[in-house]
Formats: C-alpha cells, structure tokens, sequence
C-alpha cells in the first residue's frame, strides 16, 4: 500500500477503526503524518450477538470517537463475507475523501478485497502496521503511551487471566514465549486476541472501565471481556 | 424549505436525526419521496450527562440506524449553541450528499443557522415538518403506523405519568386539553416533551425497551425517561 509523502500531507482520509491496537495505530500514524482524518468508520455486523444493545463493546467505539473529537461513521452489515466489503464500499462511496486507512488486515484476501474497493473508488490507502515485525511494533505501541487492553483472546496458551490485561513489556515477553511454545503471533494477527484502546496520545480524554464481566467458553477456549459500563475522563494539558 | 420536485428524486440527502418523532417524520418524507438517503447525522454534544456511556438514550439511535440499515454518523460537539452548527458543518461537508432533511426544528433561530450552513455547503434543505397544523401532525404519525414513545416531558400538565406512555389518539386529545389549559404545544415544538420513535414503517426491526428508569425532578417538574437496555425484534415480512 501507498507511503506518505510530500502530496498526501493534509489528504482527506477516512481510518477504517474498530478500536482496537492496529486501527488506532492507524489512526496515530495518518495525525503524526498530518493527513486530514475526517472520519472514524466502523462497520458492525449484524449477527445474533452485535444485534443486542446490552453486548456494549461495540458501542465503545463511541466513546473513542469522542474522545478524538472525530466524527464516527457506523455502517450496518449483514456480516456475510461477501456483503461486508459491499456494504463498506457504499458507506465509503458518500464521504469526500481521497484515502482510507487501514490497520493491520486479518488476512491478505481482506486486503485484497479492501484495496480493490478503494481502486474502484480512486481511494488511496494506508496500511501503516502492515509488514511490521509484530514484537517490535508490539513495543513500539506500549512506547508510545497507548493504554491497549485484551477484550478477547482465541488461542491455545491464552487463558482467561489475559482477559483485561494491560499490553505492557511484561505481556508482550509472555507472547513471545507463548510464540515460541505454541506459534502464537505476538500481535494477534491470526485471530489469536483482540484489544481494545483506552487511550492514546490523540485521545483528549480517557476511557474508564466502570464496570466489566468475563464470559469464557471452555470449550473453545476462548473469551471476552464485556465492558458493560465506561466513561471518558479528561486527560488535562496534554496536546 | 424547499419542496421536492422531479429533480429531487433520487437526489443523494443526509437526514439530521435526533431518533425522535420529526427525524423520524423527515425520514419516512424523503424515502417516500425517493431521495437517496445516504446517511443519518446525529451530533451528539459533550455535555456533562451525554459525556457518560451509562446514560444511554443517545445510543439508542444506533439501534435505529440498525433498524433501517442506514449508516450513522456521530459527530461531537462542545454543546455551546454557536459552535454545536459549526461543528455539524464540518460534518456535513465531508459527505458527499446534494441535500439535507431535517425535522421540525426547536427554533426559527436553529432553523435559519442551520439553512445559512445549507446555503454555504450548496446543499438543498428540506424539513416536510415544518409549518404543519399539529394536531393534524401528530395524527398522521399514528395514522402512518409510527410507535412513538414520551421519554422526556417538561411542561406544566405533564407529569410523571407521561414517561414512556405511547403517542396514540387518546394521548393526543389529552394534549388537545393541555393545550387549551395551559397553553402546551401538542406536537411538543416549544420544548414540552421529547419523543423516541420505537418503530415506523421503514424500520426492518423495531426497538424493544428492556429495562427503563424514570427520573423525576420535583423542582423544575421535568422528567426523563432512561432506557437502560434494549435490543431490535425483526418484524418480519413488511415492507
């Protein structure tokens, strides 16, 4: 995907968040590269589990958006593979903007599929995180002050004591030793975790857990940390 | 405002959506009309009450979105009057729309704000609410099938008893009476109440309150009705 140079500065862009590490990573590097972010632009899926209003984790995406002070597009999927990049590519088609950016992709075919949109569009994009060797750009993250939490985790090695856990230099060493046993990918890349942001250098205000819940499933050995109430907290001076 | 005419079909609009009775009036109008509703707008101001995640009426008009399948774009504002249509401008000109439809709108003075922004974006501005008898209004709503609840009343006459009734004929003609006592808007322009809009024809899903929360306050006689949780019911085969 394209690199920043003299032309893009001040671009119109729109970054494709979740919430999470990579996209407020994203996010984090079009500001740094003074490109203009006019939208945060989520899609949610509307499966059984996102349609309920009380599984609130889709909704803190919100208080990101706010607490950047960015104005947040949420699109609606039928969740189907297929449909999702459709249903993103029509939501992408009514902003001005003249690039997208991405964090990193869960899979080349995702991609290909999201690059392929923004061609059919005339969109430039930005894939900042992709290629990154994920220790270093694990570092990198905790280096720079994002406050990055485990919201999910799906793999062999991960337990329900990482469930919000704070990604920290401790964590990321546990990873790597959980690579070396199990070929855990140390930025979750293969689906093995999902984060989720409560502050970062952008960020006016925090986000505060008020109150959360952890829901495991022995038998895939998987969970989530629910955040079932939160508010922003004003950081003062900074920026 | 202007009306629409054979050059408006198909016209790309955005609607300003607060999720109450107008934005939803001014939404069913531009679809029945054919205009291409391409997104919903809600700004959502960072007053000391929205600023909390657990007062979560303003998240309940991402359930709509969801209903209708329409994106939504949240765009966050200080709350102060002169910036708060700044702000919505900013939003406004990134997306790629020729027009915007609004609700009755609270004030002459918000309405003319809110044209001169259309003007200097070159937007056409519709709001099919305005000027209407209301009591006629209000009856074509119920009439057209619109599930309208009170979750907000700040009015002499209108107590307690108010939050989360329905908006039905026999709520009308109670209103009629107010009106006639005590001076009350019937369709709530000056303030009196606020309304939530559960379903309406255009909605694929409707909106099931799970659990609500009155709060009253005796010294002003105004009152709240607090969703606290609720989910989407899909309806079926209509429309």
């Amino acid at each position: 995907m394209g690199l920043t140079d003299a032309f893009s500065t001040g671009m119109r862009v729109a970054v494709l968040y979740s919430g999470g590490k990579d996209s407020n990573y994203a996010l984090y590097w079009a500001l740094e590269k003074g490109l203009d972010v006019r939208f945060l632009v989520t899609m949610v899926s509307e499966n059984e589990e996102s349609y309920m209003y009380h599984v609130p984790n889709v909704h803190l995406t919100e208080l990101q958006a706010r607490a950047l002070g960015i104005p947040l597009v949420k699109g609606f999927t039928e969740g189907r593979k297929e449909e999702e990049v459709e249903d993103l590519k029509r939501v992408l088609e009514g902003l001005k903007v003249e690039g997208i950016v991405a964090g990193a992709l869960a899979s080349r075919y995702q991609r290909e599929r999201i690059e392929r949109v923004a061609e059919e569009l005339g969109l430039k994009t930005f894939a900042p995180a992709w290629g990154r060797d994920p220790v270093e750009y694990m570092r990198e993250l905790v280096r720079l002050g994002f406050d990055i939490v485990f919201v999910g985790v799906s793999a062999y090695g991960l337990d329900e004591g990482w469930l919000g856990r704070r990604v920290n230099e401790e964590a990321i060493r546990e990873l790597e030793k959980l690579r070396d046993k199990y070929g855990i990918h140390v930025a979750g890349e293969g689906g093995e975790f999902e984060t989720f942001v409560r502050d970062m250098p952008y960020f006016r205000a925090r986000v505060v857990f008020d109150e959360v819940e952890r829901i495991w499933d022995g038998c895939t050995g998987s969970g989530k940390l629910v955040v079932k109430a939160a508010h922003l907290e004003p950081k003062g001076g900074t920026r």
